[in-house]
């Protein structure tokens, strides 16, 4: 399976400007051969939380999952975008979406792990387990930026299936170790592929790192990227999944029973994971 | 808190020469100001888990400890060392042992995850979550080799509220991205210091890394040694884990509520993480 990857700069609130680079970027991959290509983490609206909250008409949204959706079917090609959504309760979300290459919804997930006031502040956590689905051959999920720096939640997706983790992101200057060092510490200790799809440049005042990578199941890295727009292609081999789990089978070596056990200490001996004011105080104002 | 790690060769069964060696290594630490001194996996008896078994008079075992503690009381020096241990119900375990600068035991630990054929063979897993304990102004956890390559482990260490950890190894050639990859990721992702002690030189016809690295609550590596025997110093400043853990806060943003509940629908579907026939078929017979 050929994967292509977007970094590239979003202007926000500009849906008609970012949906033609994602165009674009279709076209280029859809040349080259590739099934699917992986954007980063709101593109279309731009990667700024609240002023996106504050002056996205909500209503808009359906017509742009009809317009990504279409640019996937024009190119018959696969597409991972993300945009808010808001659930039926009125709660706004940071979203993902995987379309074929008929434009048909394969997959849709919610952001679990917020980063930063900004993000607290105009969104609501998701709390959905990474749902996993079969695209050309290979098991695919999903999950947003700093959802992939928590073990965890891609260990979720790695025991639901997943060979293959494609991750839109809004990664912010100065947190290089995350696609060097993290990304590839979850595709080797969980033997996936990672796709990791940033923004570069500068939106609503955070200056984007770009640095998107392409991890295989061994940590290594397929392909990566410096700052600027650039489009990333790499072959993901499901067969060099299979053979990293048969190496070191890591999978098959957790012990499960004993993570539940200490699982639930923590869960009795710590505050509830919820948001509180001290806590916003103690955060880094970089978007991450 | 100056720590001190010992990368070294040992001689299978000749506990004489191996126990010289870790007193050798306390002298050069003690004198260097060094607080505490890690030293690798099953290093007094040597890396060979099956001969090590079959030959080993286990009613050595109390005076190798004696012995070890003695070198830290002299040297007044902290010491974490790795031996066989045998159960009350008869069960070869590998642990660890850390004693303070007189020779009392702070902590006993058992390796949860063993590693390949050899081990399952001649050890039985252990079950208890790391502990933790204070030492010269810092909370120190240990595991062992295979068990750090398991973010589960780590994260279990952190929430107790770890600081440092303290990991005994014997990783065999030809895994490099271990502590390159995986070891700075799990100090990273749970903002804990780590001290990864490993063996060099040929044992057992297992031809060891060294690689043996000290890697800071950010990721980044303070010191790291190439093959060869080795002392390593770094400084381990706790002031440098709070900071860390104060502005990208991974401990408290953890949805440690979601984590149990998808950890339960693994439990739920996989099968139990015993050692089988068939999976010891599939392991690289390398050490690690």
């Amino acid at each position: 399976m050929l994967l292509a990857l977007l970094q590239e700069n979003s202007i926000v609130l500009d849906t008609v400007a970012n949906c033609a680079a994602i165009e674009s970027a279709a076209r280029a991959a859809a040349a080259g051969g590739a099934d699917l290509l992986v954007t980063p983490e709101l593109f279309p609206v731009g990667y700024a939380p609240l002023q996106v909250r504050s002056e996205l008409d909500p209503r808009l949204l359906p017509s742009l999952h009809n317009q990504l959706a279409g640019i996937a079917k024009k190119h018959h090609i696969g597409l991972v975008y993300s945009l808010p959504r808001v659930t039926e309760t009125g709660e706004w979300q940071i979203s993902a979406t995987l379309v074929d290459a008929e434009g048909t919804t394969l997959l849709d997930y919610g952001k679990v792990h917020l980063f930063g006031p900004a993000e607290r502040n105009a969104f609501t956590p998701a709390g959905n387990r990474p749902a996993v689905v079969e695209f050309h051959g290979i098991s695919l999920s999903m999950m947003i930026c700093y959802d992939v720096e928590f073990p965890e939640s891609v260990r979720a997706a790695a025991m639901g299936g997943a060979e293959l983790l494609l991750v839109p992101t809004a990664l912010g200057h100065g947190f290089d170790d995350v696609p060097q060092v993290l990304v590839r510490a979850r595709a080797l200790e969980s033997q996936l592929a990672i796709a990791y799809a940033n923004h570069s440049g500068v939106e609503d005042g955070n200056k984007f790192l770009g640095g998107s990578v392409i991890a295989g199941p061994d940590g290594k890295l397929l392909a990566s990227a410096s700052e600027g727009p650039t489009l990333l292609l790499a072959t993901i081999d499901p067969e060099a999944v299979k053979r990293e789990r048969r190496t070191v089978p890591y999978l098959d070596e957790r012990r499960a029973d004993l993570y539940q056990v200490w699982e639930a200490d923590h869960n009795g001996t710590t505050t509830p994971p919820t948001v509180s004011a001290t806590r916003t105080n103690r955060i880094r104002p970089a978007t991450h």
